[in-house]
């Protein structure tokens, strides 16, 4: 039952055509049957020049490649992540202008300009292997209008390299910190500034790095209050959490 | 070495009564001997109507009097956390104006008005039992200028309710969403809400519920993208992170 | 906006009172600002003669109280879970009537006849410590209209035992299996049945016995293919699966 | 010791040629040593037109065919679970009818007819990468005469796609939910429908899903009572454990 | 159906009173509906001058004096593990001549001979908080006719204070270690000893001890081939463990 | 320092020709610098006709046969666990008589006689993936001089044929229980006889198996009192486990 | 047999009242029978000054109180760990000079002088909550001759004042950290300074701090090269292992 | 801001061109802005001879050389740590005087000589499999200028062979002990000498070794005081923290 259909409804009512126990009927198993209409004002909503996003990891090279299509073809971008260099080979067959990034393993379809936010976006990556992580955060970001800087190879144990990008981390609007290991950065970042920090804790490391999850406990712990936290090596989630902090501000930055 | 002492040695050189080089050795040993003045800086920012926090856990009453004094004394309002009953009978011995919520076994200390923040935030409780760790974010934020819409025995089980709450949800500024059991609301609030919503498990719950474990696990690997967590029963943590988000647009909120 | 509204409004509507794009605009928030008769048709569904159920554990007496007065004032059945005996006396005082099992913690409130079943469902149990879950499988049963049979303190190191009960397992329509220490029972019985075998791994035991972790994760890891399982200690949980499994047949039981 | 046997023995005692007390020492060794003709009264049960089946993963594709070959020769159908192509092919040398399901990884050979059954089944995937174990259960109850209706790639996060097939599942005599990640969708399932609701979690998803421990924890500990759960990724579990639910009422469902 | 009745049923066929197809029902129901009398066999080996175990835990000082008193009845000794010096007192009230071991909280109720068995056992403890474990181990085997000799406050890191006792160690026909903060003490024994070693892992220790499972999990990593483990603290389940090593010797021990 | 320069140096003091203070200084470094002898008496018990056994998995072939041969030299047998087929064949270019295994991976070089041992040993394994495991022990013993009796493809969920074979393990000296899935099958075992009971789990199964870490956990909190355990997929540490048990009998057995 | 013992030994052998066979048998049971003066050379090395320790956990006062008593009588110093004040009551009774440090919980008896070491050590600890521990470590150093400066509630979000203390920790011979929540500090401390830094990880924090495991954890993951670490809220230990960097360069310092 | 132009802006302070109060400013960024210098400090301190090392696991052979070679053109040692041999091939068509030991997968560049050091350091290992990762903290601190004693293949279990390098152990500066299985062979050496121990756990193992994390744990619960551990696998670590234990005393050894 579509929108169209429940106007129509009600005007049969309104001529007397319906009687208002019959059109009782249909409206009482409206909320479960047809909430179609609300997800389609919410997906108005993300749609404002948002990518949908495909998940790649589970699905085939052709299953992503005609959901791609399909998104396409409503003008819509595409952000398909954790997808091997060999499906996006299959995937390029039907849509040859997806582009790659290898390191990230992101690939992406634009089919309409992206309008910019003017918010600012540091991402801080503690080590070399945390690189990965850190892009996807950075190419999720730039699909949803930031331009994020990256800040990598900032490790703890030299504090000193981090101080010297301390002016940017405390004018941005919001700071991802990428860190692996025993996830110490997110604290030494968390009591530098004021403002959302928002911690991915990777699975760079070994023996009791613990697959990342001795990191995710140690962010989660943090003595900087008010850090938080996503899942093991979710770049992408960082991205999608920064990008709900500024969803209702949209394209309107705050004053600075 | 604090600014004034900065001031003089420049003049001093400045007059020729110290030589370059014995200045240069006194200003190298700055950065680390005296970054006092940055953290002033830091502080100022925050001090303006913030709260300084106390954690009261590990501390004994005496200890927590003595700290909360010597803030009051510079004018600035002190938040205590998980302070229990008899100690803040004991604070109450040398701070007579302290107020305490039994519920969220929170204290404080009004010494100068807090500057109302315009954004709104609405806590989510799942169950009756996740209330004290909801209100502690509540009364958080209250310190920090927010003034937070409690809903709450909103359980996933029963989905109707929660919808009833749905417009409210989709016009706030923030979300947090408190749960222990399964950990599944942040999930379902995330798929409804376009703004951030910060996961907060708790250790209600028994067996397999881990003592929040099994929450903190689920809320972040929540299929929701962009959801955020932080530690097991830290509503006060979810209040920061709130604060941290809005901490750069201050009193003034951004257009809605 | 209840049934009486919705009817009201569409008389509106068929009198003209109230123009299409007006009556649109209400009826399209419905789904979610107003599920209240969706949710009334699944209660209905859920109360001829079953019992509202209360979690007594994070509550005080004097919620629980209020709650089940609440119950009874509309004529339901109330079940209170994991509540002390001190809790009970409170809640005494306002509902006189409460029964109350020492055993499984659990107490009831009997306003209307409980319809009974004709299922039959056995209950197992491995050891004495096991009896307390057992209990409150039996009693929650009891509440909904099954007569449990119990069979109790039969362990697994003497197999013998067990086999004594054979024809009892066999002929039951639905087996609980209580049992701590390393969770073997479900298994024997359910090489032994065809039919629903609900495992319930408890926390008695020591050692390796993880607070019921271990006979939790045996039980899920079970070679007797289709027994099911929930959370540790939770008898009122595999009462409720059994409720669940004969929901749809009510006081109609299959042939046998 | 067989039954011909033992009813010679009888004839034995009853002519007098064997003593009492000798048949006392032959009969009292009965119960473990000849347990045999029980067991066939059990796998009877068991064998009405009901495969047998093989668990392919520890086994060689030589193994399986012959195990299978004699299951065959006997008149029963086969079920291999978790076998790979590979061994297939192999098997197929021995059983070219064999039939594969690459998706679920199932293999059948059916050399008699499966009796029907009226009850019906629906199965809900969370996500795309939970659907291999969807399908075996799905193909393991076409298997035991159910015709299940699957549906597919609902996710928590969109919860009014849930909403959608609300009435056929509130309709189903049995809800299998298969769902990785945070394994929230049982709670959800579980609140809409009054019938058994059987949680199959899976190890889709990364970090903090932890190969599935993660969903299975928060599926055990849901707010929605009476929810069962079986082994990660065990949809063949799931699908046994519906087959045990109406073990009993073979054919003939009960009323609706 | 007990052993007279099977007597008498024979004797019915014998007789012809009874027809064989009757009687072939009446056996068929045995193997499972009388297995009673195997059970006697069984515990006839068991019960030679051996005693009955009561877990005291679990159990009330009422239930466990009824026990008691039942096994004490038939002749049998009396060992009750892990009960409590308040359980006692009220069981002194029905069996005053109770021995209660406030080390190992053992108690004890003789009234029968203990045959001694000829086999030596060490048991060595590692530290001072490992002895209640050891000592219940100890109280064990001295109620099951063994004479373990203590060899108490050996740690490993003094191991010449091990090498003293070395003699003892290599004649004992078991020796059973008792440890808990990193539990290396088997592996060092078991490389002293030829003969059969049994770990017993304690929850002495903090940190990283976990309540006794690292020295279970480094007990079970043993470089010393054939060390064999016990669950935590099961000082009784060790003692246990020798008993079964010499069941089928009984007194007469193995040459030496 | 050997024996015979230790009664040269007793010669030397009682002939005078070194002073006793000289010879003080030498045999205060006894202890430690020459503990050699000690060892050879330890070797020497070992040595009768016992394999020596060689951890094949962390050496390469080449390190592996230059050790056998080294051991093979002085007419003892060699045993090889856990060792590729790959590197058989390379061991093979240096010592052709070796044997090989391909379900237990071990390897064989017999260069001197196995004296027999009278001991019954019976191993059961609970299903088809265990049998690799369950032969690993039964190459152990046979190479240690035993020769036991295999009971395969007994499970737990069909415990009728686990009663069939109860004479057996009734009659066994020691039995070895090697399980998968949930591990509960030296529960059953644990609870049918009287003897030594070693239970072996395995990390057969997937999802809560934990790579065999449930069975071990569940076989360690096993309700039969006394049954030993060893690490996951450990059957070379069962067997030593039994040949510990009978190391200081030897080759005459106790009577039966 | 003592020294003395062996000395007479070999004059009875010079003299010839003992044959050198004789003497060889006593010899040859030397090394494990007798290995008490090897022990004292460790002993006497240890004893120089330095206190014997006892661990007072698992023992009760009268058990401490004695073995006190003995190694005091010997002129050496006492320390015990882990005692509550109840037992020092207790304690005192017997040893009136006993000390005890209500915060550390460790007491002290002093009977001979402890002799001055020049090495400075600093101990850091993150916040008020684990002073606790970083007083276990001062009181025990204090106790072997250390003077370590504490430097207390230095926290990581606030790194600029552990900046203020750099000169401090830069000069140290040793530095220890103390940190709960996350445990971060070790690896900033390890980035500034050069020298060894022992961590410990204390269960201060709550959810994700898992007692202690998490700063446990990442302590060990730390990027910060070099750092080790020891158990959770073991100030002792680090005290022992900074004992241990200094033990063969007793009194004497490395040159500064 | 470099040392050069902070003396140009204090010459241009003295010679009145700049204003104090602009000097100010300039100063007041400094400590964050340019803490260049103070690295300059700490690095020199460690570029006496020392390496730089890379830690070759998360990059590639190209990203390796490059670094390498920049660090190689400022005179510096080069280390590289776990780099697999196929990069090592990549490495050196750059770097073709690049060393590569395949067993400790660690690669050097020597462009300098490297002071030697006196301090004598022992590395045991338990087993072969320990031997990589032994092999790592040698060639490691071979690179820092030490000359460590390995000690290999020491077993506990046969600790008669660890008695006879007691000597060795003793004397030695420091002791590293890298073990596996249950990690307890740094408790025996921690009992046998007095001086610094510090264990490595490895991975060796299997079952409940996990992955190394129960001798990280039983090593960290070690009763000989005083041990200290770095991570699983961590050769590297463990000859740091040997660096950093003498890192003050540098080429000077303490008196021996």
């Amino acid at each position: 039952m579509d929108e169209k259909y429940l106007r129509h409804l009600l005007e049969l009512v309104r001529s007397g055509k319906t009687p208002v126990e019959d059109a009782m009927q249909e409206v009482r198993d409206l909320p479960f049957a047809n909430l179609g209409f609300a997800c389609v004002d919410h997906h108005r909503a993300i749609r404002q020049g948002q990518p949908e996003v495909i998940y790649g990891e589970p699905k085939t090279g052709e299953q992503i490649a005609a959901i791609a299509q399909e998104i396409a073809r409503h003008g819509q971008n595409v952000l398909i992540t954790r997808v091997s260099a060999d499906k996006v080979d299959e995937i390029r067959k039907a849509l040859p202008d997806i582009a790659y990034d290898t390191t990230s393993k992101l690939a992406k379809l634009l089919v309409s300009p992206i309008p910019l936010r003017p918010q600012t976006v540091v991402i801080v990556a503690a080590g070399t292997g945390d690189i990965p992580v850190a892009e996807e955060a950075r190419h999720t970001l730039l699909m949803t209008g930031f331009n994020p800087a990256p800040m990598y190879d900032v490790s703890v144990a030299g504090i000193h390299r981090l101080m010297a990008g301390r002016k940017d981390l405390m004018q941005a609007d919001a700071v991802i910190v990428v860190a692996g290991m025993e996830g110490a950065l997110p604290s030494v970042v968390g009591g530098l500034v004021a403002g959302p920090v928002i911690a991915v804790p990777t699975s760079v490391g070994y023996g009791t790095n613990l697959s990342g999850l001795t990191p995710l406990l140690a962010m989660l712990s943090s003595c900087a209050n008010g850090v938080v936290v996503v899942n093991i090596d979710n770049g992408f989630g960082a991205a999608m959490a920064v990008h709900r902090m500024f969803a209702r501000t949209g394209g309107e930055a705050h004053a600075k």
